[in-house]
């Protein structure tokens, strides 16, 4: 009897709730890339670390915390999800080094090191200027390597991430994007930026946020795979997964507070409008964690093998955790 | 060839240097429980925990962060000596019961419920009247139960202590106090408290404190050890050991801190007086972490086997440590 092959979402933001434990269950998926900070401080960040506490202590039947590759292994004896915890910038270390230490400690297992914006530590993708690392983000990205704290640059500007490349010591991450050449948004990324993700042995996740896809919300399960299968050919198959960026049963507000934080006292809509300021509907074949096995579905019918779709659905992103939660050997 | 006994120091807040952790290699200490806040708040706790990282960091043939008990034995095989860390007051957790589960995540093993106030825990030795433990008080020590972080009652009032121990589900300790029989301290413990203590499975530690010595800085070895005899009668060997309060190398500012923290303007003395406003000095015995042998000396020569010298000197707190330091088996 084959196994079906691991699940692993390499990122969501969901509110949270039963419910939706059931469903990753009802989808088997396996682990899951969870963030928990947008534009909080330290202190903010440990209250959301709380509530997952609860969380866990509450529904130990479905979900745990995941610290390392091994989890998501007992994840899929024990029959439940380990979730993985990140944050989309590094507002939780404020302007504190000693904080990427403590945080990992606790699991946060990836950072991005920019929102969008400018950040102490590199240049978001919104930015008009991009500076590339700054000096606090040459020593962030070194003590990051040094615990097995992931870079991510989802969120990040094309300059910065060659540059978050270069100066990692350890292959980084983009958990969620698709490719600009695809769908030119400013938050997908470049060919150039995929293939040096890939020959530096990092992950790229492919992103089910209808900002990121070509006709938006209309985008088909085909079109879908097909870029993946595009991006395969170009960087190979071994870096790619998907992280969904799932934000599911989220209100409008979560996303103005996702855009907004506190860094300005007006609107800004992203990668919205104003008469488009909420959150896009889902795809209608990407709805929720039980949509995993059409998307697996989807991967075979374009062209994938069952060994390659067991890579892109969560083999690679295993691979990735194992090498990458730890701390590094020198 | 028969191996040394465990040497575990139950309480010290040293002015921690290269020095001293060399003079606890030299003592052959296998662990020390580490006092890392007085009154700090959450986020001045954690920079205390940071502080350690960069001791660990740069120390690592000399110390290391214990978590559990099989950390200790980890740190006689290699050499070093295993750091575990506690909060002598329950400042830290602030009024959130979550950060319970928090700290000890970063590796708090211990946490006095008062430190001779009244707090929101628990009422302190230095109060004149001891209310037991507060509504909050009981949450927090079955959450404290639950993960595994143990009630040190150390600085607290008789009621209080009496009640922590009928309280929790788990046994308790008094990581650093002597009997008050012997010496007349607001700090020292009753025989009714040893005895109910012994009788539920905790934990006391003699301290060297001076201010908790018959004859202060002058108490003799004998007297001392003489002392432990006295106690093993009254409340049998198993749950006595060492927690020598050293505070090495300590600035008299420091024991200003203990003492005021932030709650009041004008200046307590605590267990000193305005003439004798500083830190007292240690008895000529026990001056730094080389003097363990001499301690297990004076032991011997009290009448204590070779065997219970072992339970008194690391033994003990090691299978308290096996028993405390995990999640709560139900």
């Amino acid at each position: 009897m084959t196994q079906r092959p691991y699940r692993i979402d390499g990122l969501q933001y969901a509110n949270w709730s039963e419910k939706i434990f059931r469903q990753m269950r009802e989808g088997e998926l396996d682990a899951v890339h969870v963030t928990i900070a947008y534009h909080e401080t330290f202190r903010e960040t440990v209250l959301n670390f709380e509530k997952w506490n609860r969380w866990f202590e509450r529904h130990p039947d479905l979900i745990f915390q995941g610290f390392s590759a091994s989890d998501v292994e007992r994840a899929r004896k024990t029959n439940r999800t380990a979730v993985f915890f990140g944050f989309q910038n590094p507002s939780p270390i404020e302007d504190d080094i000693g904080l990427v230490e403590i945080l990992h400690r606790l699991g946060a297992r990836f950072m991005q090191l920019t929102y969008n914006n400018q950040s102490l530590l590199a240049t978001g993708c919104y930015e008009e200027d991009d500076t590339g690392l700054t000096r606090m983000g040459r020593e962030v990205v070194a003590e990051m390597n040094r615990v097995g704290l992931v870079v991510d640059m989802s969120h990040s500007a094309e300059r910065s991430t060659l540059e978050a490349i270069e100066h990692s010591r350890r292959p980084i991450a983009i958990t969620h994007a698709n490719p600009e050449v695809w769908h030119p948004a400013l938050r997908n990324k470049s060919d150039t930026l995929i293939k040096a993700l890939s020959d530096t042995g990092g992950m790229f996740g492919f992103s089910l946020y209808p900002h990121h896809l070509k006709n938006k919300s209309k985008c088909s399960l085909e079109e879908f795979c097909t870029m993946i299968a595009r991006t395969a050919e170009l960087a190979g198959v071994d870096c790619l997964g998907i992280g969904s960026d799932l934000c599911q049963d989220q209100p409008d507000s979560v996303v103005e507070w996702m855009r907004v934080g506190r860094w300005t006292k007006t609107i800004d809509y992203g990668e919205g409008s104003a008469s488009d300021a909420g959150f896009p509907p889902m795809p209608g074949w990407f709805n929720d964690n039980r949509d995993f096995p059409t998307l697996e579905k989807g991967l075979r019918e374009a062209g994938f093998s069952a060994e390659d779709v067991a890579k892109l659905t969560g083999g690679n992103w295993l691979r990735f955790f194992k090498e990458s939660f730890g701390p590094e050997k020198l």
